[in-house]
């Protein structure tokens, strides 16, 4: 039982919180995409210094013992019991964490993105390294004030994707690994598609003006609730159900990579945007896990955005827009090059085939980091040696090699695993879609809020009220099994190489 | 004295206030140029309590005890005598306020500028006026708390510009209109001047690369501390010096509209951007009056920016990007149509002459609104009446009438009377800064950054260091007088049409 006071005490308290996080969602999103650099520093020190505040409400010790007695309450609602339940473990992880030390590892992660941008424009991982070492030296001191007897990156994976480690990763990336490495390898031996045409100048006034009259709306983004915007890593970032943010990137050189992109990071904004949002403002308005999160990004990408179907509906009003460029092209040209398998530099412009490897090597990394095998002064050198092995591309400089993500410089490590195992989710759900509804057909038919619908109702709109496998339980009617995933990549690119 | 705690309790809770503050001025940038409609009633709600934190803080009693004592002790040095009084002059004006009901009209102010864009959008004054109603109510009570025996709007014009009141205003527009409504009547009878080609059809898209690639350059407004958004009021916002952002409005059929806003924003920008750094996140990093800060837009649009020495640096590309419309115009005949006194509906657009009379109008109205004499009912009637008498010209419709100008949204009322008290500051400086500098040299051969950095001497970098009227006497040996300003404008105007 609690009081009447007590919660009030509560509602307050996470709508305070919700005030601060708006705040700094807005602040960040603003950094990303247009706020002058000169003026980053009484930015990121006053930004740091609000995330102090929010740091303090979300560990304020009376609360922490109130939501402690909240989410075992059986005479609360599941709704509030599992919001209480997460903010508690919330709080039990970073209770421990010195208020100061938080505050200045907050202004470092600012500063640190901003070296990242440097970095990568300069093409000098030099300039970012010393802030990465001080961003997993923060991580590894954080973490260690936690007590827990798992090791720093299981406790990384498992913040990302409750639930996960690195035995359960190691499994599902050997797995990965024996099945995909030898299908690229047959691939390689065979002719390769020809893309060529993909990478023609394609102007980016004239990809932004086809992304906002055509693919937008495609996708049902509308100005009320979401907008696009570009920055060099494209993100998706939210304030509430009725307000979220994407950005994207368009490269001249490749008239896929903003198209793609977009739809991914609109993937993102629709899951938020179908959040219920009798949640809005509380802890269970967002997507359970990166991987739930990824999976539904990943799946309007790959398994919606990548199709025939899809192209059927919107590729005549993109070869109109680029008559030169894509006039003697059929839809089933273009959607065959869309595909091709080439292993290279980028993980965001990787095919679907060759992308969970991109994973994997960001993966191996992160836990030779962690566990102490390797420094930031090897990163480079292992980093190029690991695409040598598993892609068999020689890495020419840092920009498009080791200083490619933004990821790090966020403090974010072991979020990239969640790409691999979104994937896998989101094999899994549409198999089960596909066979709930005609999505080609939507998809065709210019009724891609079809497919979405199905989505919210099946999975986005429990935002974080289950955690990952009950979604998965929930949407599919069966425990998550990555099998899907590795045999539809079998199945597809079999079929596509003729092998 | 003050003991070193005390002091170092001021400094933190200074760098609180500025970090709510630089939020809140993110947020509401955000709000006014990109943020998702449909998002607005999360984030207001949760803007208007932010508000009230920083209301909180700069109301705490303990600080306004030791800001009392802080004012006026002798140890301290000027700079830090003066912020203190700034602060606690502040708190003593809000303090009397209940912060619950300074929250809801925070939230309030916020929702109404939604309510003003629909209405000026539906073209229709009624969606407007139930929360001008309110705005007006709030602003009462709250005038009332502080137990003033001066005149609400006494208070308010003190508020925005201190020491001015009706009085003072009451005999500068006296003379306002009884030299330049003549003028004006005598102009009317005389040939107009042929500004037919400002109207031709010039696209957005040209006008804005023109003010990248030509305009902002020239007026040394650099990406580094300064971007340029859109939105339907052009605005100027900061969070230090090194971060200001202006936004502008291309109309299409008026291509001096852009320039000259652009002109008049950059200036605002410039003057923040100029402050002393030193004083970065406190009270006195900022122009310390409306009118100070309106003298410095105005002085860059009308007395550098309508000059034939302006345009000679910047025709010859202007007349580039529109050969067909601008292909047989002189710069002469170009700076002579930006400046034909032609009475207009919009104060935004008003040529220099006209405009003083734009604002009689909103002062005259805001004086009867707040001494009882009208009602929110009244003012387009009002409005239009007067449009009427001082211009001769009839209001088609309230979205360029009564709704044109986004001020009363945001509970702004005392502000206009700045602009031209602002404009009359300017020519006062102006005349010292013509015996200092050679302007239009420093015009005509693109050196802008010579009045700059006269401006940032002698003006800007004070910030909120002495008032307005010592700043005056500083920058020009001489008390405020504003008769610079109507005999520049006599002399200009009966020079312009031969009079």
């Amino acid at each position: 039982m609690i009081s009447q006071e007590e919660q009030k005490k509560y509602n307050d308290w996470v709508f305070q919180i919700s005030a601060y996080q708006m705040a700094l969602a807005l602040i960040s999103i603003d950094k990303m995409t247009v706020a002058p650099p000169a003026g980053g520093p009484y930015r990121d020190a006053r930004t740091a210094w609000l995330s102090g505040e929010k740091f303090s409400l979300e560990t304020d010790p009376e609360m922490f013992r109130l939501l402690a007695r909240m989410k075992d309450d059986p005479d609360l609602d599941g709704d509030t019991r599992r919001a209480a339940f997460l903010n508690w473990q919330k709080a039990a992880r970073t209770v421990c964490i010195p208020k100061d030390e938080f505050v200045a590892s907050e202004e470092l992660l600012n500063q640190a993105y901003d070296a990242w941008l440097r970095a990568k424009m300069a093409d000098d991982y030099s300039i970012f390294r010393p802030y990465l070492e001080k961003i997993i030296e923060n991580k590894k001191r954080f973490y260690g004030f936690r007590g827990s007897s798992a090791s720093i990156y299981d406790q990384m994976l498992d913040d990302n994707e409750p639930g996960m480690n690195e035995a359960k990763y190691d499994a599902f990336f050997a797995d990965v690994k024996a099945r995909l490495i030898p299908l690229i390898q047959r691939i390689s031996a065979v002719s390769p598609i020809d893309d060529s045409f993909l990478h023609r100048f394609y102007p980016a006034a004239q990809q932004k003006k086809f992304t906002n009259e055509h693919l937008l709306p495609y996708l049902r983004y509308t100005p009320d609730w979401g907008y696009q915007n570009e920055t060099e890593h494209p993100f998706t970032y939210w304030t509430c159900e009725d307000d979220c943010r994407t950005t994207t990137k368009y490269l001249e050189n490749s008239v896929t990579s903003s198209l793609f992109s977009t739809i991914h990071e609109v993937g993102h904004a629709t899951f938020e945007h179908n959040i219920d949002p009798k949640y809005d403002g509380t802890i269970l308005a967002e997507g359970v896990s990166a991987a739930m999160h990824e999976s539904q990004s990943r799946l309007c990408e790959n398994y919606l955005g990548r199709t025939t179907a899809f192209w059927e509906a919107n590729f005549p009003a993109l070869q109109k827009e680029f008559p030169e460029q894509l006039g003697g092209v059929t839809v089933q040209q273009f959607v065959r090059a869309s595909n091709a398998a080439v292993p290279g530099l980028l993980r965001t412009e990787a095919d679907e085939l060759t992308y969970p490897l991109h994973i994997v090597i960001r993966y191996e990394i992160e836990k030779d980091l962690f566990d102490g095998r390797i420094g930031t002064e090897d990163l480079e050198q292992v980093w190029n040696e690991k695409y040598r092995e598993y892609l068999g591309v020689e890495v020419p400089n840092s920009r498009d090699g080791i200083l490619q993500d933004v990821h790090w410089s966020e403090g974010s490590f072991g979020y990239f695993p969640t790409y691999a195992l979104g994937s896998a989710y989101a094999a899994q759900i549409v198999h089960k879609m596909r066979q709930d509804i005609d999505v080609d057909e939507a998809l065709r038919s210019s009724r891609y809020d079809i497919c979405m619908n199905w989505l919210k109702e099946n999975v986005h709109h429990y935002g974080c009220r289950y955690d990952a496998p009950e979604i998965i339980r929930r949407a599919t009617g069966e425990e998550f099994n990555w099998n899907y995933y590795l045999d539809d990549l079998e199945e597809k690119y079999t079929r596509l190489y003729q092998l």
